[in-house]
């Protein structure tokens, strides 16, 4: 499932063959950064690149993300995890250690419009998003076509207000275990906050968004009436309060009088597939830590 | 009160001495156009800018904004408007046709902030704002030393809830046959229904926009607690529901995590700036037509 | 070979069965706007857009673009073109008018690179690209496959150093009498003065683009040693300067130091595909006019 | 000669009072963010903000940004220094390390245009900008009444073919030992290698920058003929190859056929303040680190 050229695949795995990356969160204090690059050290790594972020220095909290480079990352991996787990214990971490060579499993949710579909497909082809795409669920058939020349399998789960439980069972027992990743590409249900447990902070959405914000039905439609200079995208993580979870990217377009209602629907789908691969791919590298409902980006 | 150097203002007077602009809003026909093209032709105007929008060529309203030259246009311009009567009543026109070279006279109503005030002097003195500025009001005096070196009155005039309606009336004194359009560059007061009555589309007002919008108090604090990629502004006609009037111009600067609350004022106070004095500009032009709560901008 | 689904094809034929277009370049004078409104006012037409643009009032060139609606468009177009003739002669213009609905047939050259090329297809199978894509001609085979699902044809036309006259030959074959407009979506081969003869400004090509500009080899290495804070696309009609013709779009994308010459090169990519389309569907609406080495561009 | 309110003023000392900053550049290699942070950590102080680059994590160069508190900074400020020469001579580290109160002083060079001077006085007085700003110096006397109000100190210094030298030298007896930092907005003179000599990456200067650039005289009209679709401005430090110095920032602003020659003018006033005011911003926190003929800004 692989399309880089062959080339391209190789120096891929040789740039990224024993690149590590540590993720970190904890109450600040000093002496994290000292601790933390000393443990590298004394393990032979090398730090590539390392950002961090602190809410308040004096009282706040700290968030920490390294790229490293270690001769035989693979085979030493778990004992490094074993020895940083002293380390992290000190400081009180939420910890991670993790192969950047190792991509994330991705599943993408469709209904029927395929931008945003189509957008993540051609950045994965191009080598650009780093993950194994392992499968798009969709509750219609329309974009089954779409898929098929990527060799990627489409799966057809229906949904309806009768069956929207057994649907979210169907996809759960489709994704179990195969994915780390699930990416709302225009997918028109809402999750059950049942089906976001089993995925928190792992799924990310895109929908539409206008300054000001307009609230009901119909929003582009609203957005021509007041006419709008600017029409954006917002990509966040889904949480249970709806379209309300931390925001990964936005951007947005200038308009005019000039577009009507349709024009801007397809001038935001535009905007909507840029800001949600961009969101998907910062996902994909590790870069996007989240704290109480904010996102930290280290892009 | 013309801060142009001699050269300069010589130019612009030539450019524009015999500039004139006419403005229509009128339900959409067949011959619209022709009429006006036809008459304009008749009087041995040429067309030098034309821009027209039609909302729905079938059953819309239609908006068009025409510059042209014409030899003598002082002198003439009362017996075009008589003679262009007969048009505009043939097809139910709104109507207005203007000297370019005839600056509106504006007052800008401050409170303590400097930014927005500064700006608009700033472009004013170099040329790019089309107007002469008669006034300053605030309800404070922390900016009259500001505006001492530019030779521009400045009225200090206190409001507090018990005095407010006498406020409004002794603003009303001042700007009363000398004011033509009213900015409001960071006036922390509302206007009230009779104020806006004498100003109809003619206040001009600007605040923070955010994706999506804060409502309440702190909206820096908010935006900040919801880790937003994006803060703007918003310039708009002040109307009876509050910031709720058509949408002149929007702009948005980039921020991330790193922005503290202090930070996305000071980055919001310079789009502030930037959208107000190009709403401003564009409204000094005459390029800014109303319909319903929309803005149609020519710029 | 059209991809829109039934219910929005009809929507478009629908909407624009009637519409025209009418474009015009003459010297300026009085007058025209007049004879050109009276003219179609005459015929029954209604203007719904009209757009001009003059590079100096008194003495410089005027051009005009006006979209119409007039009952049975497609009848009555040759009697429309004779008509006009007489007005068009009294001011010395070069003129065309065109059915809005009559798609204009589309050549797509490419190399190796696939982005543009997607971006297009992409684009004109979402309804975006009002175009019909008539063939993808390509001087290697590598996209075949790629363009196969599209059902357009793809002709394999090597090009190399001995055969370079007589590639153009056969490309001129294919294209000849099937083709209005050529689009260059990484064509990695430079067309000579003959063939660039039979498509004046109708050969639109993409590249990148700096401040300032890298001349020589490796743009985007050279981009990464200086450190760039900005790249960038252009798209432009090919003229026999090579790089240097009329300009029809152009944008830019934020980068940091840590974007090596790579990095750069794929957001490169990323602005290319923007660039080009938004070119392209321009030019398709017949929004692009050409004077001297500039353009007009009625968005 | 602070201009901000006792108020922001005790809150800027109060936030940056043991605030101290670190600037390290070296060969990479295994350890330096460790022994850096160990050393921090052995000094009790509490790292706030660190970033860092690697050109190449192999063989590469390595350059570090840290920003940290340490209690009763100004009073252990040398001893800080004394030890940590040990640490950096490990390394073969050119580096430095600074209080965060220290504003840098700064001297503002100016010719006849406004615009960027104007931008950096307001900023400065609105707290924006953290310099001192010792004095404005001036080959014409035009913006001597503009500078006054500020209360800043402002020197006619003629420049003439004859008097250059002689103009230099009493430009350097007024800045030595009393000016940190030179920006040169928009001077119109070109500094000779010895005067640069005696502020190595410490002048700064802003131009206009386009796609793709322009050589010659009148870029402005050039740009105009080619019909360019953005204009922009490019801030860096003055080498002795002219306007080919690092670069520190830049952006562009959207064009149309529509803006005269004059207007692009306008308009590159307006992105070449906001574009300087940023890069003098950066400099002013240290932010800008150059290696080569290029920088690395922490922003």
């Amino acid at each position: 499932m692989n399309h880089l050229s062959d080339r391209e695949w190789m120096a891929y795995r040789t740039k990224n063959k024993d690149r590590g990356r540590m993720l970190i969160a904890c109450p600040d204090q000093p002496g994290i950064v000292a601790a933390v690059s000393q443990f590298l050290f004394s393990q032979g790594a090398n730090i590539v690149q390392s950002d961090q972020y602190t809410t308040d220095p004096e009282t706040g909290n700290f968030f920490m993300r390294v790229e490293f480079d270690v001769v035989d990352l693979e085979e030493r991996i778990e004992e490094l995890r074993r020895r940083f787990a002293t380390v992290a214990n000190d400081f009180g971490m939420d910890w991670s250690i993790i192969e950047a060579k190792r991509r994330k499993r991705m599943a993408i949710f469709v209904s029927k419009e395929d931008h945003c579909l189509l957008e993540l497909l051609w950045q994965w082809k191009s080598g650009q998003l780093h993950a194994d795409i392992a499968m798009v669920i969709s509750n219609h058939t329309d974009l089954q076509e779409l898929v098929e020349p990527f060799q990627i399998p489409f799966y057809h789960v229906p949904v309806s207000k009768e069956r929207k439980e057994q649907a979210e069972a169907e996809q759960l027992a489709l994704t179990s275990g195969k994915v780390d990743v699930i990416v709302l590409a225009r997918y028109m249900q809402i999750l059950s906050p049942r089906f976001l447990q089993d995925y928190p902070q792992q799924i990310i959405n895109i929908h539409h968004s206008f300054l000001p914000a307009f609230v009901g039905a119909k929003p582009y439609e609203q957005a021509y009436k007041r006419g709008v200079k600017l029409i954006g995208a917002t990509a966040h993580y889904v949480t249970e309060e709806l379209d309300a979870g931390p925001i990964i990217e936005q951007d947005v377009q200038r308009v005019t009088h000039q577009h009507d209602a349709e024009d801007l629907k397809q001038l935001g789908r535009q905007i909507e597939r840029t800001v949600l691969a961009r969101a998907v791919g910062w996902h994909l590298q590790d870069k996007v830590l989240v704290y109480q409902n904010k996102t930290i980006v280290f892009p």
